[in-house]
């Protein structure tokens, strides 16, 4: 029934323009734009064949910094013909990735005045809040016709804009409620609209931040919500799909984070991207290995009597960073679901405690038995579970005050926790064992 | 225009079940749910007053594990009643979380015969694949009609089940094409339904897993899509919102495994779930832990000539584990957004060296010329610059191979890699350092 890639890419590199054109209202966009980012060579083949409203929809798939790179080699005139194709909001997209003032002025002078102010609006909105996500194509109605009457409206002015939803509005364009499609078509046509809208509506507010936004969407599960501005006028609507996306490129950014890599890198970064993206933090926690290390130097007189402390300290500060990434990685993910308030913060902190006594008195029990048969000295024993055990209820108390703390600041949790925490724990699990060690010192000898 | 939280709760609280049901049709029953769930005395006055099928929609906002504690409270004849408004997969939802036959059969006698076999059939499914998803909530038609003929038909057999497509098919339910709602509803009355079917239907199978299934999602920002059999039969639809819990679970999921979590924690899990889901991997990384600690061992003679190098050690084992951490965090994420294939796994290979390459070279003069200073030795810089760089060459080289690997043997790359990334970069890390100072013992004193 459907095509092949193969099948597909034959088609668009040895079909006329017209062959193409007939076959092309059942082809996604998506899959065109999958064989033409997979050889430049077809790239070219392809794409100047191709209508200009097909350019415009493969030029909405594409990720927003390449976006321009598909319209850019086409001439003034064609950019232009393409351009009409595309809504506002993705030519505000497109632009909003642009650097270069010329090319900004260039797409912005295709534009008709109508288009080119709507853009400028679209441009206003932060890229990260419901504004900056949202699409204006929307259908708005008045609430006083039925049915048919609606419908007869729809097959006249309507085309792409009707999407899952339609939006009452009063003639302020204040949102008034919503009807969905579903209702349109199910109810007889002699149904008055009013009775078929929902005027409980769910809105969003233009600088809402996206995360928010996604998690509405999720908890709702709405495939569409209308954005609103101070005064409760629709301005805008977003789509689940650019909701996905933002799922998407969020939780990359919180997984990336958390492991020190910039919220940007991607697999096909290139090696210079990479490099930018981890230097840094491999930098910065040069620095914290380094306070790590000055603790240890401060017991060296300890060490040098007791050379096998250097082989079991690194299981003491390595198991409590395990630890503390582990309660670290539950709270930052907590925290950008949105699950954690000030309703069940406590009792979370307090299972972190809990959890951190009783894995470290495993954990710690475990290493204590170890060390004692290594070192022959139950004393050696003693210090090494007794450190251990302390840097495991650090580890977790940790996990959970740094990310909270970060938070409160204001500073995305992801970004710095692990850094913290693991300085935490190395710093304060070589202070416990070597600290202990040297209290102990003339019974490990 | 929206009830508050607060205004909502007061409603239910205090509204005769008459007062709930004339407001109920226009609130959202994942408000209720939030009201209930805050509180188990609201929810024991709320829950009883409100109409069996609002009861039924609450259920289908829980999660899975917590459906049937909301069900399980009334009496037979109102069970009955309830699930009588819930749809098939949601019954097979909540059913696949039992594990006491008892409770299954109670359920299970509470339908009619032929739900009971459709719920039957859905539980065949696997819950984490396509089928596991699908909701049998469609509409399916046939082509030969015309806008206005399918109009009448909906209003007469559709009611809930009219989503945002519909699906033509043959007489043997064999899928042939689909249509949207905003086609029906945009389409001149006379136009035939053929004309606005788009032939060219991208499928689910249903073995499909639900990381494959949101991953198209994605890609095609669908809302919906169904789902077909061996023989192409259609037998079910996915809807977006479903896809975007599974995106939410099997990101947390991710993330998890990646920091030795199990895959099912959550910030309001228990201490006893906690402390089982984080034991298991603590002890296996204490296994690799001890065997760090027993490389470290096996050069306690040097370490004993010369004690400082216990300080640095550490810092050339950890900042491994970090780069490690970093190369292989972007390659398990690619993995699960599937954008690693044969096409580019050689060409990301290389660029992890290179990244490796170039870290390690400024991460190693870093350390050497800090390392100079602090021991007052050049070639005590020497040895700690180079094991650096090695180290940081393997760290980069094991966060590729370690989670390619484990995919190619059908392991979730998550699940795994960083322990065996760490133990790598702790093993080589101390086995490069106080290999080389073996070496340059003579000139480190």
């Amino acid at each position: 029934m459907s095509m092949t890639n193969e099948q597909l890419r034959q088609l668009l590199i040895e079909g006329t323009p017209e062959q193409i054109q007939d076959a092309i209202d059942n082809i996604h966009p998506a899959d065109i734009l999958d064989i033409i980012n997979n050889s430049e060579e077809d790239l070219n083949i392809i794409l100047p064949k191709l209508p200009n409203d097909v350019i415009a929809s493969i030029i909405e798939e594409e990720e927003d910094e390449d976006k321009y790179n598909l319209l850019e080699p086409f001439l003034k005139e064609r950019q232009k013909a393409i351009l009409e194709e595309m809504s506002d909001d993705e030519i505000a997209d497109l632009i909003g990735e642009l650097e270069d003032e010329k090319q900004i002025k260039e797409v912005l002078d295709n534009l008709d005045s109508e288009n080119q102010d709507n853009v400028k609006q679209l441009l206003s909105y932060e890229p990260d809040t419901a504004g900056g996500l949202m699409s204006t194509e929307f259908i708005s109605i008045h609430s006083n016709n039925t049915v048919l009457e609606t419908l007869w409206y729809l097959q006249k002015y309507a085309e792409q804009d009707a999407k899952y939803y339609l939006y009452v509005v009063d003639k302020s364009k204040v949102l008034k409620g919503v009807i969905a499609l579903r209702d349109i078509v199910t109810s007889s046509f002699g149904t008055k609209i009013i009775d078929i809208t929902n005027p409980n509506v769910k809105t969003l507010f233009y600088k809402d931040d996206q995360e928010e936004v996604a998690n509405r969407f999720i908890k709702y599960g709405f495939v569409m919500m209308p954005v609103v501005d101070e005064e409760n006028h629709l301005i805008g609507v977003v789509e689940v799909d650019d909701v996905m996306d933002v799922m998407e490129d969020e939780t990359t950014e919180d997984i990336n984070l958390l492991a020190g890599v910039s919220g940007e890198e991607r697999v096909d970064s290139t090696v210079l991207e990479s490099f930018k993206s981890r230097t840094p933090w491999l930098i910065v926690n040069l620095f914290t290995a380094v306070m790590a290390a000055a603790v240890v130097n401060q017991f060296s007189a300890t060490i040098a009597k007791v050379v096998s402390l250097s082989a079991i300290m690194s299981i003491v500060t390595g198991m409590g960073g395990n630890a503390g990434t582990q309660s670290l990685t539950i709270l930052v993910r907590g925290l950008s679901l949105g699950e954690i308030d000030h309703s069940n913060a406590f009792k979370i902190f307090c299972k972190e405690i809990m959890v951190g006594v009783l894995t470290g008195v495993i954990i710690g029990v475990i290493v204590a038995i170890g060390s004692m048969f290594f070192a022959g000295n139950p004393y050696f024993g003693l210090v090494a579970g007794l450190a251990m055990l302390l840097n495991m209820v650090a580890a977790n108390l940790a996990g959970f005050i740094v990310p909270v703390i970060l938070r409160k600041m204001n500073i995305d949790p992801a970004l710095a926790s692990g850094v913290f925490v693991t300085t935490v724990t190395d710093c304060l699990g070589f202070f416990f064992f070597l600290g202990l060690a040297t209290l102990f010192l003339p019974l490990l000898r």
